[in-house]
């Protein structure tokens, strides 16, 4: 159930709230990844409480094949096995297929893959990923889809579209015709794909419209495309979705990302880059962008940001963390991997307090200057 | 200032309290280790109020190389570098120098090694290894000892302690001579040596004795002799120290290993091992020892052990941590450390009750059983 609060003036950024049994999102939302059932180098207590994630990812692919649908069901299904007790949207495992595993043959059926870790051999089709998420019991499941790359041919996209929407509607059919496992609700969305092209956008949106999922994604960006390409697709896609429905963009992005596309119209969005780029020492502030491995913060006894409420910026000094980091300490990890977070955690707050006061067009040009600047 | 307030009947065992100007210690106690000023994989709020520890070890030799004793004085010392403001332990970084780096040349002046990061010389001598402890303003410090291996011929060891006792001299001067940096006051504890040597022992006690430390060690123990050869040692030297000085027992040791030398009157406590075990899946628990890592668990969906204080045991399935060890996630390295030595805090804690209630005798040889126990 999604409930659109407030629309921006000067821009397209929305402000609302999408219910689950497991708990209300506050969109615009970043959801942090959990490929394998953790955020990488964060507790579960620690995403909830510090962090103040309000809903996180998981990846269908990865936890098929690990822990596998038989232990997760025992389990009793991705939250009880994880001990997460709020809202989870897991993939369908489609972008891992095609970008981690030896794809043996992709047919109409489905796509048949090698398994990364033992070359085992396994079959996706729009039904067994609907009945593997019902499995995993995810707040939010999406559907199986083929993922171009960047840059793709106009009549590749198309005929891949062609395949992406039959699948569509066969997974909404399984979708419908099958029951959640542990009592809470599940909702599905559709992902619209396209590519680059702006015709195929619209026929892709509005198809996957036309199949009344409880939320459409953007899908087939942050594919390796420029940013002003990803934003201009964005701009018109948006335009093509039903204002009543949550828009999530999958994939994106930088902060500087999630400021442009929320005032494109973007409700919801995951990417590892706040995680992944923590664990290389890359910090995101309110002043800019530093590397803690740095030398320049060997002997800089302060913390990052004393007033900004994340642990590594106001229990720890910089001149610490830098140790930490310099010497492959596993605390310098959690410490970054819990700052970027809860920094953009607070960034989407942020928004979502600057379009609540109407103030968010003129606030977020200056804000993404500071978040792409480098200190 | 170490007072004594309970002696068991039938076995040493002592209660005390040890008070430092960053609160009060209850021994018997654990110290976990933190080599470069973080307790691998655990953050200091946790630490502090889920594991519980009372006092913790850094090593000098490794934080003199990095981050070196220039940035430490700049940050104001290890507790304010590091961001933990209860007591700190600090070793001589002896050690290490016999155990990590190429040892130059040994000599009566100090010793001088490599760094066993990038080669570089160094020279440690009694009476720097108190100024760089100055700067670490740890509330406990080491003098520089010389720790012989296991086996060592009696000619050796005698001549080691020699030298040893001749360092200790030096080192009570420096210690004597110079005053803390921070404010607050620290202490220096002498080291016992003299091998497997009951007249050694004897001679060792008496002279370090002599020197008025504030708490006295035994060291060259836990150096690879069998642990009945450490209990027999440990059991005659205990004899030969002062009832009213703290008595600890350098790297020492299972959980096991703890319980008997309580019995033979040991106070202090420090090890890798609850830590290093746990990075490799093996916790210790109530009902014995598992490794996580076992097959067994996979499918095991019940908490480790869920009326104990530890977040891996209440709060996670044990399918799940040994899907994080499967999958090498770091937060299974968190939650097993954080698990271990929470374990080493509570079984302390448990050895003072039953000190306090006079049952220690009658209970710990039960308790050896079960700690020593695989499950």
């Amino acid at each position: 159930m999604f409930q659109l609060n407030k629309v921006s003036d000067k821009t397209k950024a929305r402000k609302g709230l999408l219910e689950t049994d497991h708990g209300s999102i506050e969109t615009p939302i970043f959801m942090p990844v959990g490929t394998l059932g953790t955020v990488k180098a964060v507790n579960q207590d620690d995403l909830k409480n510090k962090v103040k994630a309000q809903i996180i990812l998981g990846n269908t692919y990865h936890l098929y094949l690990r822990p596998g649908n038989h232990i997760m069901q025992d389990a009793g299904g991705l939250h009880s096995f994880m001990g997460w007790d709020k809202p989870i949207l897991t993939d369908s495992g489609g972008y891992q297929i095609f970008s981690l595993s030896d794809i043996r043959e992709l047919r109409e059926e489905g796509a048949e893959f090698q398994s990364h870790l033992d070359g085992s051999k396994h079959l996706f089709t729009p039904e067994n990923v609907v009945d593997t998420q019902r499995v995993l019991g995810s707040d939010i499941m999406m559907i199986l889809d083929e993922c171009p790359p960047y840059p793709a041919e106009y009549d590749y996209v198309k005929e891949s579209m062609g395949l992406t929407h039959r699948w569509a509607e066969r997974g909404r059919k399984q979708f419908e015709e099958t029951e959640p496992l542990y009592g809470h609700q599940q909702m599905q969305f559709g992902i619209v794909q396209g590519g680059t092209f702006e015709d195929l956008r619209k026929e892709s949106s509005e198809f996957m419209a036309s199949l009344d999922f409880e939320g459409l994604a953007i899908g087939g960006l942050s594919v390796g495309e420029p940013s002003d390409l990803m934003y201009e697709v964005t701009d018109y896609n948006t335009d093509l979705l039903p204002r009543e429905k949550p828009r999530y963009l999958m994939g994106v992005g930088t902060p500087g990302n999630l400021l442009q596309c929320v005032a494109l119209g973007i409700d919801m969005f995951d990417c590892v880059m706040p995680t992944r780029n923590a664990r290389n020492g890359m910090l995101f502030t309110r002043n800019g962008t530093i590397n803690i491995r740095n030398a320049k913060w060997k002997n800089h006894h302060k913390p990052l940001d004393p007033d900004f409420p994340s642990d590594a910026c106001q229990r720890y000094k910089m001149s610490y963390v830098h140790h930490l980091f310099r010497n492959e300490e596993l605390l310098g990890l959690e410490l970054a991997s819990k700052h970027n977070l809860t920094f953009y955690l607070w960034l989407m707050e942020t928004i979502r307090e600057k379009i609540e006061d109407g103030t968010f067009a003129d606030w977020y040009p200056g804000m993404m200057e500071v978040v792409e600047r480098r200190i």
